[in-house]
């Protein structure tokens, strides 16, 4: 909460929208960032009206569409200076490439696009014109995840043998689609939700902390995508095996029928001198395993954790970090990057590259499922 | 995040000070508040560098002390809408008698004050002159405990039995006052932390939250105040016993030697039909088991919950709630009494009678423990 | 299992009785002992025909009471080498007493005696016919248990200053007694528990299991005893505290009206230079914190434990030590004894002293909650 | 502990053997057998000399080898009932082969043998002469597994839809077969270990936990079997899908390089109307999650558990159940039915066909595996 707030722009998000919602307290709980204009929902006049009564915004700047925030806030002097995008997943790319030639950050809901050719031409629209692009994959903003990266950085495992990371969630174990529920809609229809369900809904994320917090870089890799309720196209349940450059292994599972695990996100990483244990169900304790020790909790907030992960938390030790406290770290590593230079936070912000990834990820393993054996993970990809 | 910002303006909290980042941070979650003035340090110098440097406010409205605070703000048209207090104990009543004389609401961080006389006169100020007076029972804010409070007060534990509140801490098992750490020395120090050490540090928390979920009276009290490391004078220790009226037991204990529990709060409720479970090391599930049935566990941010909880929360079912979204829910409470009305997590907002309780039962265990047997409630708290 | 098995008899644990089917499962466990004789039941037909059918002894050794058992088996050549008495607390002394006079080895159901008088005439009495007495304090058994003592005994906590020991239960939640259940009326009938309720049915489980990791000695104690259930006269909710000599506090919490907790046995030593924490809602771990440090979690059956506690253990690292296992350690604690030396299990067996410290600690609570204060532990029994 | 005990001899479990001390504590437990005879060891005076000195049994039979054994025991009069097979898997089926031929029933440590075609012909030997072969697949006898099975079967849970088992164990981790630790020697060999390491080692008790409890059966089976500890050929780490007839998935991981896990067996069934979770890491505790309520602990020793589970339990509600508490219930069953008629606890006790299915398991995951795709599950393994 110091120095001038940025200048924050919102599309999508209005009325009903929990992940608006969440974007919303996590921009604002460092008070880096203030919400100045957007436009919130596909219906233009609840799009307007969600702007000035709901978030109390300047009425001149609450927009009945992208057209129409681009050409009233493109040309403003106290134009945004980072554009937030959580819109479903099939119109993050044409709303991003928009975004970009207009000359803004963007800061896009995961998964970055429903293709690797949009994903692509995401990042290189970015790289070519210098501006930020980041990809929320909101668990990494978890201070005990950084610490994770930070032992494995510092060579505390030793050589890594094997990853497991899984996911399962409940909440399509009932056919929800069926009831016009609007989330569950598009996300179980592929021409919204892209060719992956489960996989991008929940597998991106867990992907993207094992990249995160290794550095481990896949060399082929193995799928089987399964639609488990019935009248299902995409899959609500999803294992995915990646042997890594190095010869470690990867053991994904992902499900969205898991009933009794409303979030049950878990990463656990073994090396030949020592393992590392987390999960969002105990999301503020670390578990750590010297090789032939007894294991140690870690807490968030502890003096003696790395540099970086003491920057990432908030609270006092003992106290438990919150998703949004996870969450809002993504935007102070924006505002960091943002300011010039990287931060402390910022340094390694999910990125464009981070969020082809995932999209990479998401296509691999179709393609693995598909053809019931292994694929490569394409070569562009391992440098 | 909507409509126009309350003005805040914060006394204490500058360098180093964590309770004071954690209200910044609080105050900001819900975009309610927007910090405009202050002074956060009792070096004055280095008061006004931290509100301009650290916080980027308006220079003008950063203060060398209170005296210039008061002399700058009272009088604007723009002044401070709520003022939080987060200085030592025994500075609380006197800071606080001043800005409520100067008519300004005041969010005190606990204990109110360090003696009753000092609470009840703060407390009579506010009534008088109608001004909200909040105190800072932070973990009053977790949305699980006032899932406790609504089926307590819906009957489904029958007549309550047995209440029993822990809050056992390590942070003082090493004597940290000896190395002259701050926050160590002037907690340890009777006449800046009043007569009441673990009893008031923790305890106050936890009795808190017995009164806020259970609403039940204490009718008598015994207490064993003990100081534990060698050259301490105020209880680093505390066993309190309280005989409710209507026959319910309770059975406490503090402690800040407790090496290995950074934050042990623990809050149980024990009915004739029922009880109830929750800890702040496990904070985003409840236990609930109704007699003679298997215990369920209930998660934050569960659709089913009771519509008060509800509001509390959020956080998306399954992910965690953090110690900065339950302090938050005391600022949301606060901007919608300042609303006019009392709103609906308002509704109940710790207050000055609750935070004159929470003095009244230190200094009644205080004089417990020096008698060595039960001592009554005061009558007149009885109401 | 090894070598000749002793002759075992067993007073009680007929039909029905659960003890007294966990008793026997712990003697057979480790091989050590045979069942071959007894009386089990009030009703002399029962006690005979549950000796012969349930258990298939030899129908000559299966008695219609007391007095025939000791007629039949004292002067056999191959009478029994230890007794177990698994009845009624009331009958504990006067059983025991004659068990002692005919020169058996009597292995006791705790508590040992209803009154502080008998249990002093039953450890005479055993000391002066230097016979084996034993107490079955079970969670005693618990190889985890021992690390704790092994680890306070090598000094690794440093001074002691404070120890929990809670024990919530459940099962006397609903008013059992009016149904007519047997344990449940006996155990709320001051004529045959004694006079302490819930005090004597767990508090003494857990105030030995503090004795027996600490060594720590009383010097005085305060008391609140509570019936909490309608119609009860002996407390089932029970608050003591402890002043030990060298300054250390007990908080101790015993209940019997813990709806939700089926036995929520836990123990927690806090040191100048660590601490330890059992429960046995999770007993196949420990969990030790140096000051300043993380905390460890201790696996029963980890290969660098005490000694002691690897002898205690039957199973393999990470596999779960069951409440049997550590009932079985008293047999094999008092095979080893019954063999002369005392063996690494027998060297701490709970003995009849522990046993009538047990009787001392309900005796003195009873004392100092109905003072209302606290009252010193006898002169005598500080030694 | 009732009627007479059944004689039981023992073939391996000598000096140092972990897993035959446990099977001789499963044996004793419940009073049901008594070990008369045996040979322990594969040094013929070693063999000997610990059934003498080390079990006290009759010098006479302890013998030197399986030759002498069955020349010495076949045609006594008081020949042993069953025979306990504990040696290397390689021994198992010539082992268990001659001592069907003999007429000995046998309990045979898991796998059953290690090749498909050893174990038909243990399973045809066994069934042509009516003689009981049990494959000790101890987990099957915690009682909670017992419970998911009972509540599967009622039909609560709906069709399944995913199972997930997993079992990290971290005892490979370390090179310790280059150490010459037996036990890691001959698992690190596929001469003696079979074909399958850690799909063998523990992924066949995962498997027939899955088939016990959900009675599900396979149609195919993809496998990725990994070596990652340097210089080892046998798998250390497997991962396994399985597409089950019905259309359900299985998701299965298991390694024995998982630093931190001392041994992380789980199992999660999911339902369409709900699931069960059950892990070895916490044996004593179920949860079950009705579609859309919250999630229900289910304790062990319940008494509304199901008849069944309730059976296999021996511990007080709120006491763990141990690890030999489980092992205990093979012997259990062995007894039942080798008293003719299958009993509770015999009923479904795990047989010759479930150690076969368990040695198909590991040659169908060794051929996907190097297969890199699916394999069909034998055709004349879907009856």
């Amino acid at each position: 909460m110091s120095r001038r707030r940025l200048r924050l722009a919102m599309i999508g998000g209005g009325e009903g929208a929990q992940i608006g919602r969440i974007h919303r307290h996590a921009a604002a709980l460092d008070g880096r960032f203030e919400l100045v204009a957007g436009c919130f929902d596909a219906d233009p006049a609840a799009s307007v009206r969600f702007g000035r009564e709901m978030l109390g915004l300047d009425p001149a700047r609450c927009y009945p569409d992208l057209d129409a925030f681009l050409a009233g806030e493109a040309a403003r002097p106290d134009r945004p200076e980072l554009v937030a995008v959580v819109t479903p997943n099939h119109t993050h790319a044409p709303i991003g490439r928009r975004l970009l030639e207009a000359g803004f950050p963007v800061l896009m809901e995961k998964p970055l696009a429903v293709s690797v050719a949009e994903a692509r031409e995401l990042v290189a629209r970015a790289e070519a014109r210098g501006l930020l692009l980041v990809t929320a994959y909101c668990y990494w903003g978890f201070s005990l995840v950084q610490e994770m990266r930070a032992r494995i950085a510092r060579g505390e495992l030793g050589r890594i043998r094997a990853v497991r990371a899984v996911c399962p969630i409940q909440w399509l174990a009932a056919p929800l689609e069926r009831t016009g529920r609007p989330a569950a809609v598009w996300r179980t229809d592929p021409a919204r939700a892209g060719p992956g369900g489960c996989i991008a809904d929940v597998g991106t994320h867990a992907f993207h902390l094992v990249r995160a917090t290794t550095g481990l870089v896949p060399r082929r890799l193995a799928a089987d995508l399964a639609p488990l309720v019935e009248g299902r196209v995409l899959d609500d349940d999803a294992g995915v095996w990646v042997a890594f450059e190095g010869g470690a292994r990867g053991r994904f599972w992902f499900s969205q029928v898991a009933v009794g695990r409303s979030q049950g996100l878990a990463l656990e990483v073994f090396g030949e001198r020592g393992a590392l244990r987390w999960s969002l169900e105990d999301a503020s304790r670390l578990h750590w395993t010297p090789l032939g020790e007894a294991t140690r909790v870690l807490e968030a907030g502890r003096p003696d954790l790395d540099p970086v992960a003491r920057a990432f938390a908030r609270v006092p030790q003992g106290h438990p970090e919150g998703y949004i406290d996870a969450f809002a770290n993504l935007y102070r590593g924006a505002a960091e990057r943002l300011a010039g230079g990287t931060g402390t936070v910022g340094a390694d912000l999910p990125d464009g590259r981070a969020g082809l990834e995932g999209v990479v990820f998401v296509e691999t393993a179709v393609r693995a499922s598909r053809r019931g054996g292994w694929v490569d993970w394409p070569e562009e990809m391992r440098r």
